[in-house]
C-alpha cells in the first residue's frame, strides 16, 4: 500500500529504481509525461501536513469510538465486570484486546508519523513509542488470560477457533516484535548493520500485526454476538438485528475503519519521520550512532 | 506498511523529505551514518530479484493451497456444490469467495510487481490486471448471489452479521474499485491530472480491499464451523477439533498468510513497477501519453 505522494518533487534516478536496471528512465516516474506545476512554497510545505493531521484526528476518533463502543457493549448489555470466572469476567476480554490489541497499538504504531515531533530529539520519541506498545502489550496479555480463566472455569477448551488462532498469533508476534524491537533498536550494543536489516521487518510485521488483530476482533464480534444472540428467553435473534447487535457491529465496522487509516498513515511515504539529522544524533545518549 | 530496500541507494533531499521543511538532512536517511558498503553489481541487481520471485512464488503457492484446502473442505465434508437453494448452494460461497475476492484477486494486485513485466510495453499488462480483477469481481458476485439465494429459499434474513457487513463492504468496494480504475486508467478520455490523483488512492483502496477480504474471511470460516460443528447426531464439536474443524482453520492460517505476503509485496518500494519509460509510451494505443 506503499505509493508516492502527489506533492512528492523528482527523485534521482538511483532511488526511484533500486533495482539499477533501468537507469535511463524518467524520475518522478508516475508523472513525469506531464509538465511539474510549480505551486507557492507555503502551500506545498503545509498541504500534506494538514492532510496528515487531518487523517490523525480521523485516527484518534475512531479509536476514542472504538473504545466508548466496547465498553459500553460490555457494561450495559452484557452485565459488566468482574473477575470470577463467570461471563463478567469474560467481559474484559473484547474491550482489553480493542483497547489494547488495536488502539493503543494503532496510535503507538503512527507516533513517528506526527511532524510536531521531527524537529525534536529521536530518543523520548522513541521512548514513548516503546512505552505505548508495552502498554498495549500488557492489556492484550491480560485481555488473554480474562477469557482463558473463563474458559478453564466454565471447562470449555481454548485455542480450536480459528478466532482464537489468529488472535493469539498477533498476540505472540506482537510480544515478539516487542522484545526485537527493544533489543535491536534501544539497548546501545546493537549494532547499526541489525537496526538496519531489523527495520523493513519491524515496520512489515507491525503492519502485519494490525491485520490480523482486525481479523481477530471481525470473528471475535460476529462468534460472540451468534453465541448471545440466540434469540431465546424473550430475546431478539441476531438475524433481527436488535440494539445490542448493531452496536456490536458498528464496533466491528470502527475497527476496520481505525484500522485502515492506521495503515493509510503508516504506508505515506511523505509522512514518514526523516531520520539521522545532525540534532537527532547529538541527544541519543542510550546510542550515540543512533540512526535507525 | 512502506519501507525502504536494504539495497536502496541514496537519494535526493528534496525525495526524502517531500514536506521540504527539513532541507539539511542527510539522505538514504535511516542508514547514512555508517560507510555505504558497495557490493559487486551483479548482485546488487539480482539480489531483490531473486528474493521478490522467492516472495511471488510463496504468494502462488499459497493461494493455490487456499483453492484447494476451501474446494476440500466443501465438496468432502459439506457435501459437494449444487443451486437448489440448499446447504449445496452455500457452499459455492466460501468457494467462490476464497479463490475471486482473495486468490486471483491477490494475484491480480501484483501483477505490475513482476520484473519479467517490466522490459515490455505495460498496456498488455494493465489490460491482464484489469482482466483478472474483472475475474475476480465476477466470481465475487456470483459468491454472493449463492449464498442470497440460499437464504432467501430457507427464509433467512440478508447482512445482520458483522461478517456479512464487511463482506459486502469488500465487494462493493471492489467494483467502485474496478470502474473507477477502468475509468481512470484504460479510456483514452482521462486526462493525466485525474490519473494522478487517482492511483494513490487506487493502491491503497486495493490493499484495504484485501484487508476486509480477510476480516471476513476469517469471520466466515469461525461462523461455518461453529454453525455445523455442534457436537449433535454423533458428530464430534469444534471445541474437539475434529478433522474438518482442523481443515477450516488451516484455511484460515492460509488465506491470512496469502494477504499478509500480497500485501508484503505491494508495500516494498523497489519491487513497484517503473512507469514511463520511452518504449512504455511507444507501443499505448489507448492513450500516447499513458503513464500512470
Amino acid at each position: 500500500m506503499q505509493q508516492r505522494g502527489p506533492s512528492s518533487p523528482s527523485c534521482s534516478t538511483s532511488d526511484c529504481f533500486p533495482l539499477g536496471t533501468l537507469n535511463t528512465a524518467a524520475c518522478g516516474s508516475e508523472t513525469s509525461a506531464e509538465p511539474q506545476k510549480r505551486e507557492p512554497a507555503g502551500l506545498f510545505r503545509m498541504r500534506p501536513i494538514v492532510i496528515f493531521y487531518g487523517f490523525y484526528l480521523l485516527c484518534f476518533g475512531l479509536g476514542v469510538a472504538c473504545v466508548v463502543c466496547v465498553c459500553l457493549w460490555n457494561s450495559k448489555w452484557r452485565g459488566g465486570f468482574a473477575w470470577d470466572g463467570s461471563s463478567l469476567q469474560f467481559n474484559w476480554h473484547p474491550v482489553l484486546m480493542v483497547t489494547g490489541l488495536v488502539v493503543v497499538y494503532g496510535n503507538g504504531a503512527v507516533l513517528y508519523r506526527i511532524p510536531l515531533t521531527w524537529g525534536q530529539n529521536k530518543l523520548p520519541w522513541k521512548l514513548l513509542h516503546a512505552a505505548l506498545m508495552l502498554l498495549a502489550l500488557v492489556l492484550s496479555i491480560v485481555g488473554l488470560c480474562a477469557v482463558f480463566d473463563f474458559h478453564n472455569a466454565q471447562k470449555t477448551p481454548n485455542l480450536y477457533s480459528i478466532h482464537s488462532w489468529i488472535g493469539i498469533a498477533a498476540t505472540a508476534l506482537f510480544a515478539m516484535q516487542w522484545v526485537a524491537g527493544m533489543a535491536g533498536f534501544l539497548l546501545p550494543c546493537s549494532p547499526i548493520s541489525l537496526r538496519k536489516r531489523l527495520k523493513p521487518m519491524h515496520v512489515w510485521l507491525g503492519g502485519s500485526i494490525l491485520t490480523l488483530s482486525i481479523a481477530a476482533c471481525i470473528s471475535g464480534i460476529n462468534e460472540k454476538l451468534f453465541f448471545v444472540l440466540k434469540g431465546i428467553n424473550m430475546t431478539q435473534p441476531y438475524s433481527a438485528l436488535p440494539p445490542e447487535a448493531l452496536l456490536g457491529n458498528s464496533l466491528g465496522v470502527l475497527i476496520v475503519a481505525f484500522g485502515l487509516v492506521v495503515l493509510k498513515i503508516l504506508s505515506t511515504r511523505e509522512w514518514q519521520r526523516p531520520d539521522s539529522r545532525p540534532e537527532d544524533m547529538a541527544y541519543t545518549p542510550l546510542l550515540q550512532e543512533e540512526n535507525e
